[in-house]
């Protein structure tokens, strides 16, 4: 059953190659004082940062440019980039990046005026702001987070060693986002397939809980084919148009709460990976896909239905006389053979974690309530360990 | 390929049983004078104008009622409506009702202050508004045009015989709609199932038209899916609230601009239905049931790759050693079975229309540019006489 809910995403997205050009018309509604909030450096290899400073002159903005947001944005660089948007009275954040930088921007739109230390009210203590918050405007330059349609901001406290996400309202939503395909094609690959596997696990988190046969599935399997279809072309050509547009619009619809609307949703996954980033500072994806298979093999039983209603719907698995179980089973074959096929960490070695690792891990991840099998600390355990 | 577009679509949606407890709050954002509009009474019997006017009471508005929405608004009944919004100073339009009264609901919010005579500048003229336009809301009451997260706004003009649909931007959708699905309830079961088809025909219109594989096919067959689905539960049982919820939701997307982005897209089964409607006062999904089959068996020729896809993935037509044309004419028994047992009306005599009038209609009929086949009148005239 759809449960209750309210639905408004106001963000306005622009969309194709050359989409930039309507940077201009949306900078016109805001002050002055820009921060241009990036990551490592590749936009001004690739040509971005030039581009994009090239229109924030034309519009005349004053420029505070704040780089070096790093893949797992940290709640010291937030402490950080929190007082230089206060200190400069910026009247938009214009986050240059990927997930990461956009996640960041967003949570110090929220932190330049709060009155309160950010990461104890927002990360601790879940919190809504309460302070004045900065728009937000996003370029985006990698596919994946679904972070330019939507509220979330995850953040990194390294001392706590936690990796915690907080969704905020519309408010911070990003005003606009400009989303040109062909700012990812200089991505590495590794970058590139662990984005697609974070929009994967995006729909698989909200489509793998309650046993309901409702609208927001049935978009989720679409999604899901439009991926899986595109993906095998791009890991081929990357450059290949079509795919990466396609990849780029299917990663906005997997996380800007479409597909949860009226029904619950899991997340497991993203927060025993959450927990291996806070470790490891993996690539999210990556950490995402080495803990998938032994997650999904242990709740299968759990939600034997929808698991093969998946191998069906998005795995054109055959049914025919085959059991429930079994063709369950074959769907999560055909997921890990795609797995493989477009070249993703399959396991947590791979990523730099250590059996002693695996017990603080444990208690670094949270307990969803949603999924087809709540989990104990001792099965987190025993994902990881089969995850090794 | 996906063509470059904006998406934006700012209306806040309150879905679910109870769902007007939302309305209190939408209605504070708004001045004291309210436009209340609604259709043939049917809000009257079913409780539903009561609990809004109770609403509205408690919210201290001063109320201007205007019923008698038709289910074809006129040109006529828009000067009429318009000229009372801006003799009241209306500070909020809150249309009650199904797509008749949200589409003029929308046309009256740019025709109260337009300077000139609405239906020559927005339904011949096709411009934009340049006028002050007044805020709508929707409490919606039948499902199926969308009208409640879109800017369409269809008005017909009975001396010229032409029913025609202006497509406005953002600044037009309505701010809010209260999407309830009980209020659909007490819907007769001829309106239903029309509503029903008006969904389906809407993501057709947009699915068949370009050779591509795009997320927006994707999700357009989860849509589909999701509707086929439903709709066999809901003439069984319309107050399955489940499969009624669904199907709202469904119609929702099938026509708010997301499934149409960055794609062709074709609406000459509504440019014909409509032209039907203009004649006969016929209700539209029944106008467009009467028409599609013929039409679709048409241009089935010329767009075969996507009609045999659509056999597959909307209707599990298995297509091992089958001819591609196979696979579509086995699509489209399957689509015509699934009409007949919702009860669709196919044909047109059942609406009205008599040999004398099909040369009529073929002139009323805009011809669209972006179907698999770009019709001539004559080849409109054949489709008119095979759905006779």
């Amino acid at each position: 059953m759809l449960g209750n809910f309210t639905f408004c995403n106001p963000t306005r997205l622009y969309f194709g190659e050359g989409a930039i050009q309507n940077l201009k018309g949306e900078l016109a509604k805001y002050g002055s004082m820009v921060m241009l909030v990036y990551g490592g450096g590749s936009i001004k290899k690739n040509g971005i940062y030039d581009g994009v400073m090239a229109v924030l002159k034309e519009c005349g903005k004053k420029v505070v440019e704040y780089g070096g947001v790093m893949p797992n944005p940290t709640s010291a660089k937030l402490a950080e980039g929190a007082r230089i948007a206060r200190e400069n009275n910026v009247d938009l954040i214009l986050a240059v990046g990927g997930g990461s930088v956009c996640d960041y921007s967003k949570a110090v739109s929220v932190s330049a005026y709060c009155e309160d230390d950010p990461w104890q009210k927002y990360y601790i203590r879940f919190e809504e702001p309460t302070c004045k918050i900065i728009p937000v405007g996003c370029v985006l330059t990698m596919v994946g987070t679904g972070s330019e349609m939507n509220g979330g901001a995850v953040i990194t406290n390294h001392e706590q060693k936690l990796k915690i996400g907080h969704v905020f309202g519309t408010e911070v939503f990003p005003k606009f986002s400009v989303l040109d395909p062909t700012y990812t094609y200089t991505l590495p690959k590794y970058q590139m397939v662990a984005g697609f596997y974070d929009i994967m696990s995006h729909i698989l988190e909200q489509y793998f809980s309650g046993e309901d046969d409702n609208t927001s599935d049935y978009i989720a399997e679409g999604l899901l084919r439009s991926l899986i279809h595109s993906s095998l072309i791009a890991v081929e050509n990357p450059r290949d148009y079509e795919a990466r547009s396609n990849i780029m619009w299917t990663a906005t619809w997997a996380l800007n709460t479409l597909t949860a609307q009226g029904k619950t949703t899991d997340w497991e996954v993203h927060m025993i990976g959450q927990a291996v980033g806070a470790y490891t500072d993996a690539t999210h994806g990556m950490t995402l896909a080495a803990v998938s298979m032994a997650y999904y093999r242990y709740i299968m039983p759990f939600g034997l239905k929808k698991f093969a209603r998946y191998a069906v719907n998005v795995w054109g698995v055959n049914a025919e006389s085959k059991s429930e179980e079994q063709v369950a089973t074959e769907g999560l074959v055909a997921m890990e053979s795609w797995m493989n096929k477009i070249g993703l960490v399959m396991n947590l070695k791979d990523l730099g974690v250590t059996p002693d690792m695996i017990e603080g891990i444990a208690d670094a991840t949270l307990i969803m309530q949603g999924g087809y099998k709540v989990l104990t600390r001792e099965e987190v355990i025993d994902i990881l360990k089969r995850s090794l």
